[in-house]
């Protein structure tokens, strides 16, 4: 029953890796908003398989958006977006059912399931259901931007490989997409590249940093107590498969700070109140305080390497090995970074509706 | 509208720090379970304020069981909650209204509610409103105990100083409580102590690290997409105010890691599956996998300081100084360890009650 | 877990019937809203227990308002309401712990709950839990007050004595709070009155029907499939104790009518929308049509009734005789009226909330 | 937002009437129950249109189950469902598309979404939505049936004609699926279908009751306070358009009995706690209470009439004549009897989850 989420925005998942389709359903959309296949499209471009340093599995990914929409605007009613899976091959997961891939849910969705999930690719597990999660942001991220919010994502680190520290804001407008692993530093984004490849070739793999910013944010998002800006982001961003960390501003070095150095003092800029710091991140209290929103997520190499490991047969109860045959992502830091976008925009959006801030009608 | 949390069992807190009150009430526990104030109150001690360490304001936090007992037992109802506030002194926020602290909620919240939230101590953005996560979670322990799971938590880190690593669960058993600031490791915790009293008397702050491992899980806690135990547990605890930072297992390290070194590979130990290493902290797709869940929550310095700090006057919109005077905590570090084992216990309650692990009747 | 009800405007109950106390928490209230507890005390009069023709268990029902109110104000916290219980008498009960009575809770909820439940007073199933809607209704009204939005409610018929046809608001506004059972009839109201006491004396009860008519909505109150007028405000009157029956607009009459008789034909005066007849209550759709709303909620005889019923002893399994003594309503159609029209209440402000049709913050 | 309904059984309906699709998707049903279209598709074909009684829109309504089966069973995912629309013809509706039809939703919808609704057949507030009822309560009632729960719905009256009172079970299995309309008395039978023949040929319509008898369940479904089996149900049953009155057990008929007549009295068969009467409908406090659960639906008479109706145009704001051409229903009855059992077994089966009493995993 996890496969929703959000209060005045809502979005459910659904399909499943190997099955006929994945998708998702979007409701509390603002009603009258332009919206075209092609808006999803765009986004899901951005995380689709297939590149250099990616999955082989091609898959274009064709969003249908089947109802909510009526004359190009949405209707107030839930948004069905489909894609139709169509590069399955299923042939190795068959054969391997009870042997389960180190790094995986496959052994505790096994338990859990009483051996019924969906096991193949793994099933509602896999990170192919984020496309699920690019869909609502796309939307999402249309309605931020008629807001004046902007999110600017890229990767800081690869496997050793760290971008230069203090990258502006400009620097990642121009550079980071241009870069094949979304790095807005030139040099160690061609160090990461190199590094990839080489993951690529020993069947390795290995995770990575990716920051986002989001700017342009008014005063007085996030709600009090349980659903902070930091809760409901780190809720939604923890459901993408392999995040396994999360820090904002300053994060774990504001661990080794005095207070007296980590206060973000107030002063007042053209009238309006700014801090002179950004240790916080943007968010005091949970709400975000009109600074740049800053937060990190940690992913973890990806878990299906083609390198022999150890596992079990959960039916024999024996050890045994398993060499994995698929077409995988060997740094799925990559990947990740258009959905770590769309997650974001579609929390902060969900918080705006709850603070009353986007119009139930939004027709331009 | 974010003051409640939780599924099955669901936990809503309400009070202001300098209102008459503070408490929670909690739906959703089972039915025909010894609860007695005690219960309640021994958790609380833990967190009460009071100590050589913590803030000198003086409140008992007597806990009252108000509904949802009767003859000593669960009834099946709302269970609320009180601890009625008693040493409130409101002088020093109603001559400051107007000035924010930095690295508190106040602007933001002073701008989101029109002024018409209680600023006094903070209000309802108050760490004190804590003691409704200690309330919840003192229940989800009593049940948790019932299942044969066990909460270790314990601070690793203060400032610069950290405990030593590879700290075994006995000596987290044996020696965190023992700690006037919770770390196993008794060179660290002197050091730490003598820190946090060098820091009080300049009136200053710090932050830290608390870690948290939970004992004895069943495999298969969780819930798909939305709901992983990671994307629960980070939305609890970062309800936590002052929390900036979570990692589960190797968190952030994974990112410089191979996933022929990440994964934790399965073996058979007396008949059951277990992994070698256990990097993934013990969650694989979002699921319990039968080994120790291990992550750690990264808290900034207290924000209220004594030490002059610069800010403004949101009515004139003019910059001025402003010295907090008040009972703050130097570390509050020390006092969220108990409140980040309850927020843990009751997270891991709800999960299991969804998965339905916990029986609706729970008599012994 | 079904304490809690409403989505955007909040309500949980809490507390039991020979418990220390009853009372609600609302969250949702707009901030800066001026709020006494004269405000709400005013409402709990009305059903409050003691009068000639109801219950002789003496409770003052003094309201605490605990907690989400800051000089006068809401401040956007939830708003914690506290009755203590007073005149609590468990002698009985506790007497005739095994023996359900008929037409109560008693015999399903011990199979429930296990016996764990607190049978005195029937506990969270009794009637009195109803001073929680009252509560939280008394804000509702408050809030639809400054909208310009206004209820009617009134007794159209106890046991067999039926109002007259064709009251008008005038008359339900001018003479239903001046009859002792809200009968704007003032012939009916008489026998109604001499009906009750005939029963009284007899040791029996009856039911009856109430009419709400709300005044002053606007157009397009209600959300689409599942969230319609009628579903909300049918689950919130079927939680008020004793309601069997609801029906909107010509209800039950509109399944003897034709599609040309039933339709209510639009027009158009003084540049408003009117249909010339409301057969639809006001609802279509499922959404408000700027009519007034209409519905009747038939209520059942009271179940505690002093004359002798056959009952069985759920732990001996044996059949056996039952003679209530306490002190119930004869007429409990009385007592349910301000309940009535506060669980409207309510439902219509949530709605409106879901619609944005009621502001954030109001302060006048 | 009110296109979701259920907690641990949830359903979420999509779709307009002209639109490309219209479906549901399923979440929290048991793991490991076989589940194939044909299940779905014999509920679907009873409420297909195109009979000599009902419109002659001619849609064949083939399910397609995109998600949540592999290998013939549920996987523990979301269950998603479509009907493509086929028989779609809009020119009447672009036709008058600012002069609203009455007794429907047009014009209150009109208001609320701006006109950017889709208002062709009346967008998702057409009773097209209904397959989405259909098909999630195809699944309960296969639930159910492996719990020894069996439905038994009949048309009770059309128009003035009454079905004969006390109408055995025996005789709605044996009867009412062989009367077009769904009626267990022979006689009156005929005379319905009689009735429903001379308003067609008329283009007029007409309304009637629908009664449901849930026989074989245990004792204690239903959520105190606001989750009650009236509550529950009469939102489900809400939200079928033309629902327009609720009774259960003796209904307004208790508003004139005396509460010695309407207890119903308990005794003991073989056994079994039974009552004598059935007054209460098997609710007690909410809660069943073992005996059958019986209430019976209104429904007004269909909307859509070929007869000339006045109306106005929401442009012009001038008042105006209007003819609806289209496939219309002359008597909806029919065709929401299987709806009102699939949204009872819907309704049902979440509450039953709630109480724990469905197994998670249902493999049989």
């Amino acid at each position: 029953m996890g496969f929703s989420f959000g209060k005045n925005f809502k979005l459910t998942i659904f399909g499943e890796s190997h099955g006929k389709i994945v998708g998702s359903i979007v409701e509390g959309c603002p009603i009258g908003l332009q919206l075209k296949e092609e808006d999803i499209q765009e986004e899901l471009n951005k995380r689709k398989p297939g590149g250099e340093l990616t999955s082989k599995r091609e898959e274009k990914d064709i969003v249908n958006i089947l109802s909510g929409v009526t004359n190009g605007r949405t209707n107030g009613g839930p948004i069905l977006m489909l894609i139709f899976n169509k590069d399955v091959d299923s042939t190795w997961y068959e054969k391997h059912r009870y042997i389960p891939r180190p790094g995986h849910a496959d052994y505790p969705a096994f338990i859990k399931y009483g051996g019924y999930n969906d096991s193949r690719g793994g099933g509602f597990f896999s990170g192919r259901l984020t496309v699920g999660f690019v869909m609502a942001g796309a939307i999402a991220k249309k309605i931020l931007t008629k807001k004046g919010i902007n999110i600017l994502t890229h990767v800081i680190q690869i496997n050793g490989i760290k971008a230069k520290e203090n990258i502006s804001d400009e620097e990642i407008i121009k550079l980071a997409s241009k870069s094949p692993v979304y790095c807005a530093d030139e040099d160690a984004s061609k160090q990461m590249v190199a590094e990839i490849k080489r993951l690529m070739e020993e069947g390795d793999s290995t995770g990575g940093i990716i920051e986002c910013r989001v700017l342009g944010l008014p005063v007085g998002i996030g709600e009090p107590i349980f659903d902070s800006v930091e809760s409901i982001l780190a809720h939604g961003l923890f459901s993408i498969p392999g995040v396994k960390a999360i820090e904002f501003g300053s994060g774990f070095q504001l661990c080794s700070m005095r207070g007296s150095q980590s206060n973000d003092e107030f002063y007042i800029k053209e009238g309006k109140i700014l801090t002179k710091t950004n240790h916080s991140g943007g968010i005091l209290g949970g709400l975000t305080n009109g600074m740049p929103l800053v937060f990190r997520v940690g992913i973890k190499p990806t878990s299906s390497i083609s390198k022999r490991q150890r596992s079990v047969n959960l039916i024999t109860m024996k050890e045994t090995e398993l060499e994995i045959i698929g077409r995988h992502d060997p740094c799925i830091v990559i990947r990740a970074v258009p959905v770590v976008e769309c997650v974001t925009a579609f929390c902060i959006t969900d918080l705006m509706m709850q603070a009353n801030m986007i119009p139930r009608i939004m027709s331009e």
